[in-house]
């Protein structure tokens, strides 16, 4: 049993970055992330699948956030709303200290189709999530799935915003203009 | 040179999907599909590259449907109704007699995640057409890419009722009532 290294994970995660970012993804292995890191790669497989999933580490608990958020979300509040709510409720998780990471990892993905594939399955997951979350608040079909996928989109146009060169914005101011920007999308 | 061979094309898809749908998509190889539909492999390399793009042979041609009906949609019209537009108009090509192939189309991509993969990098293609497009009639961002998802989001799930199981309504009428029911989603 080995012992318990402490902030193993995000050393990890940090590594990882790294290494992809410098040496590329595919040339990277999980071996030389656990090394860079000062950590055996046995170590590696007790907080990471694979060397893909170093990347989204986050993904559970954002979606989890995105479901709790629609769950709890006022009695009566339109179905666009209640996704609204629960979108930029997860917006705690993207603070301005995590924009710079976020940015190389963007870089990392823009580089490889394998990662973009799994970036959209993410979205694709959040989706799901969210509509089978706003179901069980009473809300039909194809409002539901046509609900999520909305504020899917918004989410993931706003953090590509966020992570642009140059932008200054939060992802919560983004995503607020985004959604009036949804609302004002049938006007002539 | 080899000789012309009529009907070569639509031959191949057939005999491609019959052999995907009963024997497998990973199971089967390009000779198979080509001695199943009476042609040689060269033959069916000359129409298609390999044997996943035979099920993704109307891509191109919708994608330009699309791009052409933004193009050519009235002055003045919102963003998200010229996206309707788009989107129904290319409706001819999902006529009732084309409902069966696309049901085994469906059934053979929900059974396989390479083609499931490739089906999303379809959408993810019609969503950047059209962005673009609308950017060429003046729409700016984030309104353009907001209003082609949401555009390619209708068109995905109206595609995916219109080849549910006992489904009735055409493509059209389905598309319809979803760009109304998006209306009244984001109505402000």
């Amino acid at each position: 049993m080995a012992r318990w290294e402490p902030g193993a994970r995000e050393r990890l995660q940090e590594a990882a970055l790294d290494l992809y970012a410098t040496k590329g993804f595919e040339e990277t292995t999980v071996g030389e992330v656990a090394a860079a890191a000062g950590l055996t790669e046995r170590t590696f497989f007790r907080h990471f699948s694979d060397k893909r999933e170093v990347l989204f580490a986050g993904t559970p608990l954002l979606e989890q956030s995105f479901v709790d958020r629609v769950a709890s979300a006022p009695a009566g509040a339109s179905p666009l709303d209640v996704v609204a709510r629960a979108v930029r409720g997860a917006n705690d998780y993207f603070a301005e200290s995590r924009r710079p990471y976020s940015r190389r990892r963007q870089a990392v993905i823009a580089a490889n189709p394998e990662l973009q594939e799994r970036e959209r399955n993410k979205m694709a997951s959040f989706a799901l999530s969210i509509a089978g979350a706003l179901r069980e608040r009473g809300v039909s079909e194809p409002t539901a799935t046509l609900s999520a996928e909305s504020g899917v989109t918004v989410f993931r146009i706003a953090f590509e915003a966020w992570v642009a060169d140059g932008e200054e914005r939060t992802i919560d101011e983004i995503e607020a203009s985004l959604f009036d920007e949804l609302r004002s999308l049938t006007r002539p």
